[in-house]
């Protein structure tokens, strides 16, 4: 256990009160969030995680907490932290911290010092599992305590971001155990980046600026799935859009949507919001600042704080005030005025109203997560059940099925979530909607996988 | 000066700190509000108030605060109080009391005597114009101080629930002086409507809830300007709209637009979150309660908190508990939950972290309310120049150009805005956003309003 | 009978083949127009154009011809003749002439002597009632046959510029009948203008040069309810649109819906489709032409065909070849090709594919048409019904009441459409869509038209 | 050359006047195909395809013209035919067999024993590459022609249904060639499907039935590529759209979009217009037609004519008439009529005034059909050259890297296309769009590559 940090409960001078509000937070979520409230039903019957223990370094807040508490209804004992030193709700994480077979040492705005202490303290527990958003645990595992890889059946990472962390590892031959990129996943990739990013990323600018979109001209560096997101809600409510993008092929995809598309360079002097989704760093930098207008606002909606790159703003501005609540105002030797929300941040997770990402599209991508955890757990217990053989069979070929299988589980590496369990989360999100979809007749089965019908 | 009021900074332990707080918020609106700049400038040069005494009842926030500033700026005394009880920001109100010609009793949260309190106050300046937002001033000036009426020039109303009264009150020819709608002239309709409430609305739900649109099924309840603005904003953050309507051609013009239409009562189990915006009342009543989903979420953006009808609500509840900031879950005895944003409040200005309309469309409308501020004591100190005669004879005819003219300035009675004064406040803009536009040719202008063209 | 001007059916080697394919469109037709479908059945059963003689100049084509059979099924005599030399379909004027109290005149491609003989021999029949789209039998009769005017109840007229010379005139005391500007009336703009004329034209220009809107520039000319109905659906169908105007607040509304809004000049070089929507001439003239770019396509969706200035372009070109059926190319000096479409004329009416407006939205404003002859013949044989009476009061006010109101009829000149009527057809429509709307309770009602409730 | 079956111009009574009414065809497509038209410039120049002979079956129309030409002027050898009985242009078809080194035998409705002969008569020419659309060159040439396979490079396939065709024989070991799977690139499903299927379906509907879709409940049945285009453009012209999958994920999808997810059974009493897009057989049946309104109409926009079933339809029907061009409406015995288009075969290629797909985005799909032509071709004559060898294992990682490079070209069975080779055209599109993008630095390119960035 780590001499130098402590949990959360420990650390606060009035716990009992954080922890009723955590509490209040939590359950609202819950409430919202029906994949969670089903999958929990079912792990509290079947208790599948008995013996295990879980460590996570997650954005901790509400939904997050929802996701800690359906793993822990299946049995598992669960250490957990933040993955960003601004995005931890201190009430949350006490109401968390508060449970018996859960520990949380996750705080707001800790140095960082002791944003690594608390790492160290979940990977104190000796976790069998671990729950990533962004690759901490994982890296610091492989680095620093590569003793514990043996005890680890896997691992489940939730971000972009991570993802490519844990591809270049496993590039390198460098990662140890299986890993599901649930980032990449469908329901995670197609719900929770492009819906969730989008709505809250916007949501939160309108409310950190008062400021509305209606006929501003907002900059989205970035047509992955978050910028995508972000630039159909932009549209949504009437912002003129211009995008940037480094590939080809994403950045005709963004013309033939209608929107405006050239270099940062030259959209620089057009815009009146300035949105980075792009996972890379200086995107917006020095050549930039230089020929923004008046009064822009800067918002991050990638990962790290490097996509705007405020070493070259800060060298530039002869002053920079907080003219607002998250809001840093750089002001340039002419007199203009660029404002940066949330430092550079998340602008959806770290900034000062900020609740990160809906309730209802977490729940899909920590479905997921979830049934994901379910997943290694049963391959390692078992080998893989004859129903995943098929499925994977099925929907690799023949050519990956070798690699994708393993005698008592999965193999060491980045693995893509199977697709049976993607869509079994779908499914239970459909039931919670009370929609109704088709069923493929035998002779509409026959039809699509047969090659003997002529024009 | 009111025995029983006292202004702002009066009733604040630390007002400096207020002052400040305030300051911060209105010079961050102002950078914003390009329209109410150029006319300040225009306005201090020109001193157009001079000896005038400006009563105001409106929300006191940021943008509010800077046209008080714009008018004083041209020589104004001015007085000011709220128009609602939560929408007020303190430190934004004693920031204007802080300065030599503003006298503000706006404060958040007044019981509702001291709420008429404070209206009387403003009263006590003896207004030659007053400025309203919901005709409180209007109103209490007929009814309380009739012996006032002859010393005021006129009145600039905002909203249409304002307008709807003033209305009323000249079809019973119990207005007695001139009152400019303003919420009726395009500009302030056609942006601050349907843009501001739309968005402000929904981006006030998100941050309250944590919930998303995408995928939800939004009710609204009235499709004038500002349903028209919340259905088309859901829309575009991928909510499925459901539109209520009690007029044929509005319901007509929801379904040609796309949206499902229906009554209320079909509404009520298919819908996540109701959004009412009608201006009436008992929008929503118990045989809808009755058949609402468990954790559906009620707000409304019309003006009054009627809409929503929280009597029948709290009498079929077993339970009300404020589970986060601004949201009252009213529990129903078979468990379902109704979660009521803002106590049925104005959600995007009474919320917990209400801001009110974006800056740029409170700057249209705002805009509007100064030249006709202008327009008010220019008439009534010269009559009505050319220029006005003119324009007003171009766009209402023969029949109404009599009535709208007297020798000294306005008759009694709800005015249109001149049309030549809201499209200037639209060439303003449209400079501020270095927007070029086509000028009409001689030969054009010739050819629209000559009839002599055959096919 | 006209003299120098013979009926169709007398006119086709093949009439019987024709009136079968004629008649095949308007049964087509007819069955997608409930509004008229439920008045025919109305008409048939009260008989009220008995004794009238209804005169109509309108595009001759499937749809209108269930408002002259609707008009028929009510007893009135019909003559009717085209209103542009390219959009009569000559089998429906076939199946028109082929009944017995109607007579058409209407077909296509008319040198311009015998498009005006029609409209003389229409006039021959001595109308009680005219029915116009752009206004020729109206300033036809007022120039040519004055002496006719006595005998006429009144006339309704379909669009803006039909409407704008009507009201020149009646500006001028040259307009000696009551005419409803049924283009006027919201039933008609709301939909026809928007949705007919925006869907229809880009159906249009899409089958005419097998081009797609998607990634395309799309330069708008005219915003008003024509050009925000193109501008729409283009955005619809993930064009970039530019907006050129000369109205600076539509040129606002312009602005803060997203779109691109600059002068034609700097449109010019960007556009890769341009249409003209303004009513208005010389929108596009030499010096646009001259700044555009190789392989443009230009097309109409105004009235007249001056909006794109033919003349200036063929100046310009050095060759003009018809490359596909309805596509004009101009090749300048330098090698640019510009391709007009339907040689300027409106392009959902004009073009070699081209139907008109799709069925339902003219069903709306044919809609509005037939409830308006039937209010002509009853306000003349009756004098205003007291349900008119009150609502024009209620609607028009004190100062327009008296002017809108008779004894024994209209007044001569331009007359809004009573808004019961309109929304009458809103009612009838949404009946036929099985749409059930909300109602206003008394207490509503009360509530509405009451002005002392208070915050 | 066939014995049983003659070139079209052999065919025609005219062909003179159809050369050159194909010829402007062609040219108009050319113009509006940038694409095509820098290859075919690349390939006149470097004359990749000398010595080889290919063979096509495709829709002869203008657009697949220019990339029969673009292919030619690289020196190939070209025998073509159509690949849908209705979806041939007689004069293309005639333009193209008029050239030297082109034959075509494609002629619009030809009886079915002629379609299969004019297969065989292009398989005559021995061919070295094949260009498919649907898959029917494939397959014969493997059903009857077996002895051709050893001289053949490989082939191209244009279609979902084609893919699926040949990835069940590939399953079964039965595919003897190599084929790209041209349709799976991300360059021809991102925008030939979604926006030239969604724009020309609708186009095609409006234009042959003149109605809109503004306020119309239009029923999208599969939410694939093809599917979701449709949605989204009748969504953008104010369509009501209902999505019917089979597939739970895809059925979010459409949830979250904002659309009215249900079963066609539920569906089938609300629709106005039926789209079907699913590549499947028998999604409109008996049990749906019996619960449709009266006077809907029914398309599809999958593949081959078997997602209507018209055999259901007929038995239910009392008659069947032709009631426009293009439509069929069945009358049920209860007096209810619903309107089939195009006999339920593609209706944006097999309607009364279908163009098939938009030049543009056919020019981006035939761009990346030319680059693989040129690949299978180069691949063959020199083994894979290092810059594809690098990029297939950078794309393809491990596993794959081997099966996809063989010794002297690709192995046999279906192939991605390489995804250097979709990006070049996209990168080409930009050009011609005068487009710059963003690069990435040196700096940014290592920053996503690395994996040992922090928080």
């Amino acid at each position: 256990m780590s001499a130098t940090y402590s949990r959360i409960t420990e650390q606060l001078d009035d716990h009992e009160a954080a922890v009723e509000s955590g509490r209040q937070k939590i359950d609202w979520a819950s409430q919202h969030m029906p994949i969670c409230s089903t999958l929990r039903e079912e792990f509290e019957a079947s208790q599948p995680f008995e013996d295990q223990r879980i460590g996570m370094a997650m954005h901790v807040e509400a939904k997050t907490a929802v996701l800690v508490e359906t793993l822990a209804a299946g049995g598992a004992e669960i250490a957990i932290t933040g993955c960003n030193p601004l995005s931890t709700h201190d009430d949350v994480s006490a109401a968390l911290d508060a449970q018996q077979n859960i520990t949380s040492y996750a705080k707001r705005d800790l140095p960082e010092e002791d944003y690594y202490a608390a790492i160290e303290a979940v990977i104190d527990i000796e976790p069998t599992i671990t729950v990533d958003d962004g690759g901490d645990l994982v890296f610091r595992i492989h680095e620093e305590h590569p003793e514990l890889i043996d005890g680890i059946i896997g691992g489940c990472e939730e971000t972009t971001t991570g993802v490519n962390r844990l591809r270049a590892m496993d590039e390198d031959g460098a990662l140890d155990y299986p890993v599901f990129a649930v980032n990449d996943t469908p329901m995670k990739r197609l719900f929770d980046n492009v819906h969730g990013t989008g709505e809250s990323s916007l949501a939160n600018i309108a409310m950190t600026t008062n400021l509305s979109f209606a006929g501003k001209t907002v900059v989205v560096a970035g047509y992955g799935d978050c910028g995508r997101g972000v630039a159909k809600k932009a549209s949504g409510q009437n912002a003129h859009v211009i995008v940037c993008e480094v590939d080809p092929r994403r950045a005709l995809e963004a013309h033939m949507e209608g929107y405006d598309v050239m270099s940062m360079r030259d959209a620089a002097p057009k815009g009146d919001v300035f949105l980075t989704a792009t996972g890379n760093t200086d995107v917006i930098t020095r050549e930039h600042f230089e020929r923004m207008s008046d009064g822009v606002v800067l918002a991050n909606a990638g990962h790290f704080d490097v996509e705007v790159n405020l070493e070259d703003l800060s060298e530039l501005s002869t002053s920079v005030t907080e003219v607002r609540d998250g809001v840093q105002e750089y002001e340039l030797p002419d007199g203009r005025r660029l404002n940066v929300l949330a430092e550079g941040r998340l602008v959806n997770l770290a900034g000062p109203r900020a609740l990160g990402h809906p309730a209802e599209v977490m729940d899909q991508s920590f479905g997921v997560q979830a049934v994901c955890v379910r997943e290694l757990v049963g391959a390692h217990e078992t080998g893989l059940p004859d129903r995943l053989l098929t499925a994977i069979r099925d929907r690799f070929g023949r050519a990956n099925g070798s690699r994708a299988v393993a005698n008592h589980g999965y193999e060491d590496g980045v693995h893509e979530v199977p697709d049976v369990l993607d869509r079994e989360v779908a499914s239970i999100k459909l039931d919670a909607e009370n929609i109704t979809i088709d069923e493929l007749t035998e002779e509409q089965q026959e039809y699509v996988s047969s090659w003997q019908h002529g024009t």
